[in-house]
């Protein structure tokens, strides 16, 4: 039985994660990291083709020559999202090759990856660390991945990388475009999805690095998103995936009445609170509700002529819009969302492509993330100390991705626009299921029955006073909720067994999962 | 006195450079690294002001948050070369502060920099490791500094901070425009140089990073050829450097008609070669030669409605014309040697960005310079054995750095096209005063009296037989010199000191520089 200890946020957390000794949290901002940033191994050029050309027939060989073998670390990432060839491939090919216990190490994984199921019944996967969207998610709250699962946020992967808590073997890269020598981009391509900095990390420190592409071009590649000069060998495949599912199906604006009064009252409030001036930013999500308050902001900055210093993607046709308009100088993109998106990023100077590194590693010299003016971000459940869980559902299924979420809180105002309750079930809780975000870091909380501000926002309180927008405590929108819906949600079931840790931007333990039922 | 071995050119070389320990070179390709990288220390994000604000006031305060003190490593970066001002502001402000014995990295230093030679009296510098043209260079040959000088080429320098055989402790890059976070561009602002990539090994291992403009923009600078998130402190100055001394004086054509005979014969000679057809690629410097080889070549070019793939800088307005008239797809571009490759820079995208690490570093997955269909070089002295010396005269005087020099040689076809004897000095020798360069890496020398194949190259000998070309040996070309001349070069007079190391690209020591004189 792992042993668990009640970690600074109370939850109950693993001190040791698949054999490996895990930190629990210890607040915002408490740990510090020692040490230097992992090394990749030094490689000499007289080990790699004079002319460039790092071709390989296929996969499977491709694999053999990166010396695979039982237990290793294998990365992929979720670029194509739910379009993806390549992961399936690359463990079908894994599995061909009679290796066993793998650690998949995806960036996140999607329906599309359901056939991984099988692979860790017959032992070829162990576990899975990172984002699970769905049926892998499902699996793995029903207790019956070998290994324990880890969750971490976009940041938190590359801080883990970097600092070597995760030591990639082999890193296996979807290229939309590359050439033979390994330079690989996301923007073009008869797959292309965008940017590829989900796969950052894993090209400048895996041990070994394979770009996988459907589109090859004479050298040079670009731009180079990720770096021939990290890559080991090149892999043309037919097909890396599917473009028509790459768009999330997100992105569409919402047209629920209490949806669209959720995402007015939050630019309200962004206006109020004299977020909406000249040079300011923001970031929202592409779920309905986030591009409809974009869109209510971009009504109220064209009105008065305000122009915003950069908007941060997740890149949608609407951020496209403002930015050709004017409305913005520049698009920090980490993943486009749509096609407008992907065609604004190649052919757009002020669409920049960010990772990662630059957005959100806790462990660096500072990111992006805490630059922001406003973010705005969705969740599964709050609490009424404004915690926040945006990872299993009110019945403890493990169904989504943390993404950059975490990260994002660092925002000089994080803002959770939901509705208060879901198919009748409160979203506003006593205690969330599973802890995500540290309530002192989420300053408003906006649902179609008023707006909660963070009583530790004093300053958002008092600007506020006096206000015609709807305020509340948490509290009395739980109360009314629970009114309506009959009584608080129900308990899950939940087992003894420890299913998942969550990790915390920092790399400790903030939560974990347990299983669903016995 | 430093011990010295013969290594595998037949030099002698110490095996321990200011108390580290020197590994000789072993012939080309033949040296293979262990290990990894060296990881830059880990930081956290709780550290940096979260607004991204990282300006502190001067570069004295600076030097003082970054921890100096005794016998440290300084790095600074030679993009504003002779008009910088930025390594004297950081030496006199470490000198004001009392720190003795400091190792100075400048990835290369120039006569405006003349001045760090009372720092080396004083005691304030031990020694520099880096690129020393004109008077440092000779106060180093004559024996004067307390330390062994280290000359790195451009890619070497990247592998030796890669691999972690120079520790920076601080890295101070001379930026011409920056945002409070860090991130820094070359190629606008008043001091605009073009682009900062002499600096990305040291953004990205320096144990401390500070970044110095004189043209602060707002959050995000872009493009972000440094990136903020590997900066710790931003110093904004007056000026960086003087705009007008950026550009290296020799970047004009020829005049003189025995070079411009040799331009000729180069480029006819990479015709006869079958290098000249669509798609190729080729490097040349900005020396005078090489500026006039690049125009016969364009004519060429023009002529037969050949198209290159890529062409390499250092940019001159000649490549830049090229790539706006539709001559080639692409610069990538190392250093700008003009105010038109800085404008190209900023406003062509297909004129690009590169850094030691994608161009040169030997201790990569590969890097383009082996791709390179032609190079290109200069040298101060060649031997019968084709092998060449660029940073001493026959003097024995060291008044030049290696540059790509070194790192270029690894194309498919290195071509030195160089005079015969200067003021009336035999170039070609029987030995080279200082061996840069091994002689199988050296295919053609193209002199005013001929053009001379490295017998090693059959393949380049048989696609030239019944050519019309002047085709001869270097011993033909040498004696006829020589009789020019009065005889062959005196041999210069040099003391037993060792006073600098040249390193060959993958860190082993490939020759010594002894003092001249007693």
């Amino acid at each position: 039985m792992t042993r668990l200890v009640k970690n600074a946020a109370g939850r109950m957390v693993p001190v040791e994660i698949n054999g490996q000794a895990a930190v629990p949290y210890q607040g915002v901002g408490k740990y510090r990291p020692e040490g230097r940033k992992r090394g990749a191994p030094i490689r000499s050029s007289a080990d790699y083709p004079a002319d460039g050309d790092k071709i390989v027939a296929n996969i499977k060989d491709a694999l053999i020559n990166a010396g695979l073998r039982d237990g290793m670390t294998i990365s992929t990432h979720h670029h194509l999202r739910n379009g993806d060839h390549v992961a399936n491939a690359v463990f079908a090919a894994a599995a061909e090759l009679g290796v066993k216990n793998l650690r998949w190490f995806p960036s996140a994984s999607f329906p599309c990856h359901a056939g991984m199921i099988d692979l860790m019944e017959s032992g070829v996967i162990h576990h899975i660390e990172g984002s699970m969207n769905g049926p892998l998610g499902d699996y793995c709250t029903r207790g019956k991945m070998k290994g324990m699962a880890v969750l971490r946020s976009h940041g938190g992967r590359y801080q883990a990388i970097q600092d070597g808590d995760v030591k990639v073997d082999i890193a296996v890269i979807a290229a939309p475009t590359a050439d033979p020598f390994g330079n690989a981009t996301g923007d073009r391509g008869p797959t292309a999805c965008g940017l590829l900095g989900f796969a950052l990390a894993d090209s400048e420190y895996a041990d070994h690095v394979i770009a996988v592409t459907d589109n090859l071009v004479p050298f040079p590649c670009v731009p180079w998103q990720i770096q021939g000069n990290n890559v080991d060998q090149v892999v043309v495949m037919d097909s890396i995936g599917d473009a028509s599912k790459i768009v999330s199906g997100t992105t569409q604006i919402t047209k629920s009445p209490d949806r669209l009064l959720i995402a007015e009252l939050t630019a309200r409030f962004c206006d109020e609170a004299g977020i909406v001036q000249d040079g300011f930013s923001f970031q929202a999500g592409a779920g309905g509700t986030a591009l409809s308050f974009a869109l209510f902001l971009r009504d109220m900055m064209r009105e008065r002529n305000i122009k915003a210093r950069f908007v941060r993607g997740g890149s949608t046709q609407y951020l496209v819009d403002m930015l050709e308009e004017g409305l913005t100088d520049y698009i920090l993109d980490g993943q486009t969302f749509d096609l407008e998106g992907v065609r604004s990023m190649r052919e757009n100077p002020g669409h920049l492509d960010t990772s990662p590194f630059t957005s959100y590693n806790w462990h660096g010299k500072g990111n992006f993330a805490s630059m922001l003016d406003a973010v705005v971000l969705g969740a599964t459940e709050v609490d009424t100390h404004f915690n926040a869980n945006v990872v299993t559902h009110s019945d403890g299924r493990l169904l989504h991705g943390i993404g950059g979420w975490q990260n994002c809180l660092a925002s000089k105002c994080t803002i959770l626009p939901i509705p208060s309750f879901r198919d009748r079930i409160p979203v506003v809780v006593d205690e969330v299921t599973t802890l995500c975000g540290p309530g002192e870091l989420v300053d408003v909380i906006v649902t179609e029955r008023g707006i909660a501000i963070n009583p530790l926002r004093r300053d958002l309180l008092e600007k506020l006073r006096g206000s015609s927008l709807p305020l509340r405590t948490l509290t009395e929108i739980k109360s009314e909720v629970e009114d309506i819906c009959g009584g608080p949600a129900d308990k899950p079931h939940l087992g003894k067994k420890v299913v998942a840790a969550i990790k915390w931007v920092d790399g400790t333990v903030i939560d974990s999962v347990r299983q669903v039922g016995d």
